[in-house]
């Protein structure tokens, strides 16, 4: 038995014990730090001006925070994201605040960590367009600035793809939302929160949204990197929402791992700052957290929420919205007197 | 005579009377600020999140600040502009760093102050791409912390596309790099900038640029608001440089006027941090300031410059460069559990 099936079996027998009314849990001030890739400020520094330079694809349009944007919700408020040339990508943008807490990344999971993930929208012909990370590397290498941190961070010959990826990462373990509402009410402020939120937050446990959604994230329990915390959707896929939104459309997971047991799962994604991250799903077809709320209620758990219901689970969800840290905009390293970007 | 002709008049009188030579001015710690539109702290934060914020694009892609970016040298780094659904503008951007001191603004100088420029690509097709300007402010009308920092800085009922229009020229009255190293030469600091740049600098003043860029911002002399200190470009058309970069493709001014006197006539450029604004030009057509220095000097001097010349008045240039104000990354208003956003 390795650690990360223990691991798990101890989760599922703690579960057992505990009943199935799981606990609330506020998010903890740090998110796990990889061994490999322990934070500095110098590091951070970096990953910050690296997610947001749009140089980083391939015509100049598009940074990490046009889709992922820092000074919102983390996502772009819309249903699909847009990259190069008005292309447009295949599902909605899920948010970078908190996803340092969640095991793997992407909807269907295929990244198994930030680092891993940073590497991928670079290289997506839809997203940013490079046709390969050397392209990226080469164009990076221009800037005597962005050589000169990436070898004060990394050590000599410093600017590779594996350390961009991780100074992005370190600055995403930055973005984290501890201290919202809800979690200054779980840890005993009894008022931090209205009286409809916390009859929205038992609701939440009562009918079982907290099955899926536990955890300090609302993601699912905390599990080793590279896990991954998946679940059906739709569970429940006879019914108007799953047609009307065309939730079976996208195959989940399975299109990563081709296995048939993937079809149609996903990873359960974070409810921190869902108020703040409309349009919701993988399709992003769902315009509002109300019908976002009837719609699970629906497709998960089989049922259909009164209004009062709805109102109340709304509530609760916008408890668990910040607060922010305070970031300043970087100063994005120049090539004296030329352009890194090709002509069109 | 009118007040605008008796300041050209007067103008043009010192100019006889201090003589072809004229002298170096450091950059002020202001610019001007219009009477009826007054900075204040809280206008200024306005300006910032409205500036930033790619929800006034008709899709949510494109921001002020995709192409005037202020992480970098104010603009893009593009030849032309990327819009909405991957449209490409006809120019290339000009900086956004210290547009504050000039008379009028864009290219062909059809806007008469920042106020009347910001309202121009929330409704350019091949911008931001809004059909009109009540689209826009409908849509901010959706966010309660938009139309609460509007009425707190302009009164009640004070989202309207005026106030939009003054709230973003104030923050970029905030955009402005005095104390460049060139700055400090001026004021008497000798050691400021390296002997080749002060010898670019005497060269600048010799072969005559300082007749065009000229005054504090290098983009002519301060003029009141709206007066506009334009230049034929190319002046010296017969030249191999202006086939190669299709420079007199674009009629310019005349574009706006009609005129035929505007043939060809372009607003001076500010010089100012000209070292991080690559490529080139109204067509952005020059990829490196060294070329731009032997196009401007044969094209508007009919002077073929020595490579031991031109690397002396980029060394200048470089002087041009910074400082940057330090800025804080805005909160965006949101709107709670809904996207503003249609779908696409």
């Amino acid at each position: 038995m390795n650690a990360r099936t223990l691991k798990l079996l101890l989760f599922a027998l703690g579960a057992l014990i505990s009943g199935p009314a799981l606990a609330f849990e506020p998010l903890p001030d740090q998110p796990p730090i990889p061994k490999d890739n322990p934070q500095t400020t110098a590091k951070i520094e970096l990953g910050k001006k690296l997610y947001l330079d749009p140089r980083l694809s391939v015509d100049g349009t598009v940074s990490c925070n046009s889709c992922h944007n820092v000074m919102a919700g983390g996502d772009d408020d819309r249903a699909t994201s847009a990259g190069v040339n008005g292309q447009r990508g295949g599902r909605n943008a899920p948010t970078v605040w908190n996803a340092a807490f969640l095991s793997v990344q992407f909807w269907d999971g295929r990244a198994n960590s930030l680092e891993e993930q940073a590497k991928g929208p670079l290289i997506n012909p839809v997203e940013m367009g490079n046709p390969d990370h050397d392209t990226v590397i080469k164009r990076l290498k221009q800037y005597p600035e962005y050589v000169a941190a990436f070898n004060d961070v990394f050590g000599k010959d410093g600017l590779n793809i594996d350390n961009l990826a991780k100074a992005i990462a370190s600055f995403e373990r930055m973005l984290i939302t501890p201290g919202a509402p809800f979690d200054r009410y779980a840890k005993g402020e009894k008022k931090a929160i209205a009286k409809k939120a916390r009859q929205g937050a038992e609701l939440f446990q009562k009918i079982g949204c907290i099955t899926c959604h536990s955890g300090p994230a609302f993601a699912g329990p905390p599990l080793p990197e590279g896990t991954g915390f998946f679940q059906r959707f739709p569970t429940f896929a006879d019914n108007e929402f799953v047609k009307k939104y065309e939730l079976d459309q996208d195959l989940g997971r399975y299109e990563a791992t081709k296995n048939e047991a993937d079809k149609h799962m996903f990873r359960v994604p974070t409810l921190r700052n869902v108020a703040m991250t409309a349009p919701y799903f993988h399709n992003g077809k769902v315009r509002t957290l109300d019908e976002a709320v009837r719609v699970m209620a629906k497709t998960q758990l089989n049922r259909d929420l009164s209004d009062d219901a709805v109102e109340k689970l709304v509530a609760f969800l916008e408890t668990l919205t910040g607060p922010f840290p305070e970031l300043t905009l970087p100063r994005l390293p120049e090539k004296s007197g030329t352009t890194t970007i090709s002509a069109h």
